[in-house]
């Protein structure tokens, strides 16, 4: 069996959004859902586009979609064969994830017959503008078919229109819709060029919201017609334009290469256990759907490329959770993500000052420039229908310190110091004053304290000296210290206030935690009153008790594990771990690394799946309150190559020199990947408690 | 007209609660609620105890009713006449404000005639266990008349029962009701002796929930007769035991007698004004009503002895709102106020300490010892029915100033410095030693700041900087140091970071309000989705706007009038009103006094009498959340006296002398008022603009 294929059999209108996640393709350049052809915007297709942002009057600023070039219907003489419309008799959809082609065939039942039809897809690794697909119809019967394909410019978006008004027109073999975005005045187009491998009657159809060809042909029983498109899509933005692609051959094969090159590079082979090595490497997959391969300086949002949802920003979740498989095979992209943060270091400058504070407060959703798309009402409340103030944006200051700790990752594993020359220092300096200004020393105390922030458990809003942050507080003036010798921030580390324990030598999370109601996730749930109604926020479920949302105290420990002995942190799983709703995606993995590190892999390893089957399982969060959050969940899948690599092989780079600990779950008796370091690859080949490390 | 009688004429059942209130009367050991004698719990009667205080499971700690011992009705020919039940042709309830005694005529239609019940009522003050109550019953027709008159010990709680045992027997010519409490262990005893006179047959009936004489005559067309009942209410704190009445006329001159004085003493002739002079005095009938008077360390609860609203607490009102009335006129009484503070020092102490803080930190909604009554979770969501997180105990840390201000007026006023080694000085530097431990320092400040507040504005919780808060601190770091020289004092007071101001002179409440949205009173309550519901915690429609619920820099003003300029009071007047619910009854007082200061007596006069009668007229607010709050308001009747004899008598005791500088609004031709100062009595006549002060 090929681990490689990620097949979902029959249809089910209720999955159609689900699919739209777990099938997307990508290139970094955009991502496109795994939605059919036919289906229109209440079926949430998207082409959806990075770093380019729009904010439409006092919607929320979000992501881009573009014209769906991908727009295609089947008309069987004279109606219309769409799902979900109409009944099947079979109907399949399949992602290879070592060559990125999403296939689907579907077999619709007529009066008079069957009719099949098939379709490949693919988002161009090798040329980032340019999308393929191509179809195929076979009836066993005679009879007249057409194909409508080209642009739909009914875009679904959230806060939209972004391109209000689409021009539409055909230009040579090309149909065109192009439009531009109202408050960045940034022009979005799609092209697309449909072919027919057969004879047909071609009319162009130019209608309010689309553009079609129609072919139209006689079809003889059991003869499978093709038609092949390209679809380019480009923006003004583009530093270059867009290539004229070669052949639908040429460029299909050229994709496949650059992914199984990939998939050659990084997937995993884990032996004993089928089901975690499909969920792995279905996670790289997504990671390298949307690494910006394009670019010099952009990152990746916290739903990837898979809409508009979380506005398309970029949160903490890559520096904290993608940006370690990067480091370890591609560690271009890791540093082009980096650069992104450099790059946005004016608006984190811009963003401390408008609080009163100094030096750079990073965006909590992080637009181009470093803008902040984070409302100061991220959630709507499901009783009242009002926005609710939340805190995000302004309390969680913690997201300066997570980049900090990114650019000191990428020092350590690549050697590479030319980043602190490109901007690199002033991000580590800056960061350490903006954690500065927030110090507060009682008089009647010597200590440092921060107040009022809220921690990687977003449940608990305007806590003071949250243990994660404060860490990170400290592990930035550090480097500050190391990076300029001034003393300054040697002294506010050693002043910083220490982590409070109680008697296990479990940390409390912050100033008053243990003196909250202590219970569990279900008794938590089983005082909800509405299954969308926010468990934070001031008078939420879980506010008021120890119920927290993700790895808070467990994350810093991941973070900083030399702080602590194994005991201490296997004490700190065991009390926080039942009370975790791993309510984020990135709560999963962090449970699982930490499993790792205290010698618990069986443990760890139903967190390390919850992390790498993310989008791959249906029962993802698709509400907060009133705001739909479907998507992708990039950072549990880096998450998930974090657990696999520095849990299970307890992969570490120490003095230089790459070491394995490796700590096996039951199942699995061997694991085999590769890893680039310094420039060489390497082979890692785990078999049991023994591990070699090959340079290739 | 006799503007010391306070009438209402006709029956309305919807009025029951607000008559109750209105018509309350008391003598400062207990109140009694201007119910009618054939009330039953559920029209709430209480007689409301002074001090006492008691617990029943989850429920809130609250004040204690005793057995109503005024329970009477009427039955005619065998069929009860009560209201509301039954139609009368007549109704009207008077209270005499000069002589302390509330009568009630009721004339009921029987399919026979009609038949006139008239009941005069007074809580004795001169025999604080003492309530007199006599019926007079006659018929236009013969008939056979039974009045039921005994102890109802189905007690109206809110979260009782508080007395969930109360035996009920005969001991000679009294009934007895007694009963303990469940928490505090307190004995509460109603005795009541009935007395007709006139012949009648006596029956004696103990039933379940009420012990009741019935006495059972034929009575004659237009006869009156009257029966006179004595209640003696004790509980096991009393410091003696209830003294045994003597005779109902002798007991009824005795207390005419007192309350002719206290009006003689302190009530206000206002020239021109009759419905303000009204008001005024009903506002001080009500404080009279209320003050401690058999104590000599006791305070006045937030809603007086009106019932278990506000839990029976002691709240700031007293101290800032209350407390000057007494000061000119009774300054013993003003003494056991502050005495009453002195005492439950070792409850604030406690406070302070639960939280991590130095000193003393008084209870926001004080019980005996200064036990903090205040729950966490003090209003219900109308929306979820959840009890709401709220930040009244733990962030409105304001309280302790008013404490020490209050004792350094009293010390400014009375020359009297024996309560400070009667421990007033201990309360002085604790309280100072309270806000050294809220001070903070920001690595990057020289100032102290005072974080994570509630000022007196309830709608903004969790504020910095509270400009009153800070202001209170900062005065009581001066107190601390006038008194003990220390240095480290004037320093502290020295570093508080000053308040800020626009370029208008307008401070801001706290940091960042004038970001807030900036919206008037009508804008916030056209956004209400239920009238009940919250306008302040975290989601309130208030709380992200500049919309407040009362004075708060304004009450600060007041306080420190000395600090600001006449134009800066009015500017700060000017901007702050509009954007003031006036949503506590302590608002509309400061923010006539602080017009009076500004020499705009007729902006003030509104403000004045909406405090002078927030207990005359209906409308106060009866709800917070799903919390009822009903009861009579103190504050704004101390408020109202403050603004009468401060505001627009312009009164100032400067160097020891007395001065006034007469402010008077349109239409008061004149005013005249006693006051006591410095243990002699003087009459202040005030016409127009001119004065005179003559020593009684």
């Amino acid at each position: 069996m090929n681990t490689h294929l990620i097949c979902e059999t029959g249809f089910d209108s209720e999955k159609i959004h689900f699919y739209g996640n777990k099938f997307l393709t990508g290139n970094g350049y955009m991502g496109v859902r795994g939605t059919l052809g036919e289906y229109r915007k209440e079926h949430l297709p998207a082409i959806n586009l990075a770093g380019i942002y729009d904010k439409v009057g006092d919607g929320w600023r979000e992501s881009v979609n573009a014209p769906n070039g991908l727009y295609t219907y089947l008309v069987i003489d004279k109606e219309a064969y769409t799902l979900p419309e109409k009944e099947v008799s079979e109907h399949e959809m399949c992602l290879d994830i070592s060559s990125g082609i999403l296939t689907r065939k579907t077999v619709f039942t007529t009066p008079k017959g069957t009719v099949s039809l098939t379709a490949e897809r693919m988002v161009s690794m090798t040329n980032h503008n340019l999308i393929l697909e191509a179809y195929s119809v076979t009836a066993d019967y005679a009879c007249k078919i057409s194909v409508f394909t080209g642009i739909d410019a009914a875009i679904w978006d959230i806060y939209g229109p972004h391109l209000p008004k689409i021009e539409l027109h055909q230009e040579g073999t090309y149909l065109v819709a192009s439009g531009t975005t109202q408050e960045t005045n940034i022009g979005v187009t799609t092209q697309e060029e449909a072919f027919c491998l057969f004879q047909s009657q071609e009319k162009i159809h130019i209608n309010e919201d689309s553009i079609l060809h129609e072919f139209l042909w006689d079809a003889e029983a059991n003869v499978s017609y093709r038609i092949e498109k390209k679809v380019l899509v480009s923006t003004s933005r583009d530093t270059k334009p867009a290539t004229k692609p070669q052949d639908y051959e040429t460029e299909r094969n050229a994709h496949i290469r650059f992914w199984n090159q990939i998939a050659d590079d990084s997937y995993f082979e884990i032996m004993g256990d089928e089901r975690g090595e499909t969920a792995l490497n279905y996670s790289l997959y997504h990671l390298n759907c949307i690494a910006p391969r394009h670019s010099e300086s952009l990152s990746i949002p916290a739903r990837g490329l898979s809409g508009q949802v979380y506005k398309g920003a970029v949160f903490w979740d890559t520096e904290m959770f993608m940006l370690d498989y990067f480091l370890y095979t591609y560690p271009d992209i890791a540093k082009t993500l980096l650069k992104y943060r450099i790059d946005t270091l004016p608006g984190a400058l811009e963003k401390a000052k408008s609080y009163g504070l100094d030096g750079a407060f990073y965006a909590w959703e992080s637009h181009e420039g470093g803008l902040d798309a984070c409302s100061d009402y991220n959630i709507v409340d499901v009783f009242t229908k009002r926005p609710m103030r939340t805190f995000f944006r302004d309390k969680q200051v913690h997201i300066s310190g997570a980049i900090v700790y990114a650019l000191k990752k990428y020092l350590r594993i690549t050697g590479e110091t030319d980043i602190l020359t490109e901007g690199g220092e002033k991000v580590i300096l800056a960061c350490a004053e903006f954690y500065r200004s927030l110090l507060l020393k009682r008089a009647t105390s010597d200590f440092y304290e921060i107040y009022d922030v809220v921690g990687p458990d977003e449940y608990h809003e305007r806590v003071n000296n949250n243990a994660y942050t404060n860490r990170m507080a400290k592990f930035v003036f550090d480097a500050a210290y190391e990076l300029s010798g001034d003393t300054q921030w040697q002294k506010l580390s050693a002043q910083l206030i220490p982590p409070k324990t109680n008697q296990d030598g479990v940390i409390e999370q912050f100033d008053g935690y243990f003196k909250l109601e202590d219970c569990r996730v279900a008794d938590v749930r089983s005082r909800l009153l509405d299954p969308k109604e926010y468990w934070g926020g001031a008078y939420g479920v879980a506010s008021d008790t120890q119920v927290i949302k993700q790895a808070d105290v467990v994350a810093m420990m991941c973070m900083f594990r030399e702080d602590f002995s194994k005991e201490q942190m296997k004490a700190n799983i065991d009390y926080y771990e039942p009370r975790t709703e791993h309510g984020s995606s990135l709560s999963a993995c962090m449970y699982s690394l930490l499993s790792c590190y205290t010698g618990h892999p069986d443990f760890a390893y139903p967190f390390f799946l919850k992390s790498a089957e993310a989008d791959i399982l249906p029962g993802a969060k698709q509400w907060i309150g009133l705001v739909y959050i479907g998507g992708t969940h990039p950072a549990a899948q880096g998450g998930a190559w974090i657990v696999a690599a520095m849990g299970f092989a307890g992969l570490q780079i120490r003095d230089g020199k790459i070491t394995c600990n490796p700590q096996l779950p039951k199942g699995w008796n061997g694991m085999k990947f590769k890893i680039n370091y310094r420039g060489k690859q390497y082979e890692i080949i785990i078999s049991g408690d023994s591990y070699q490390i090959d340079e290739l």
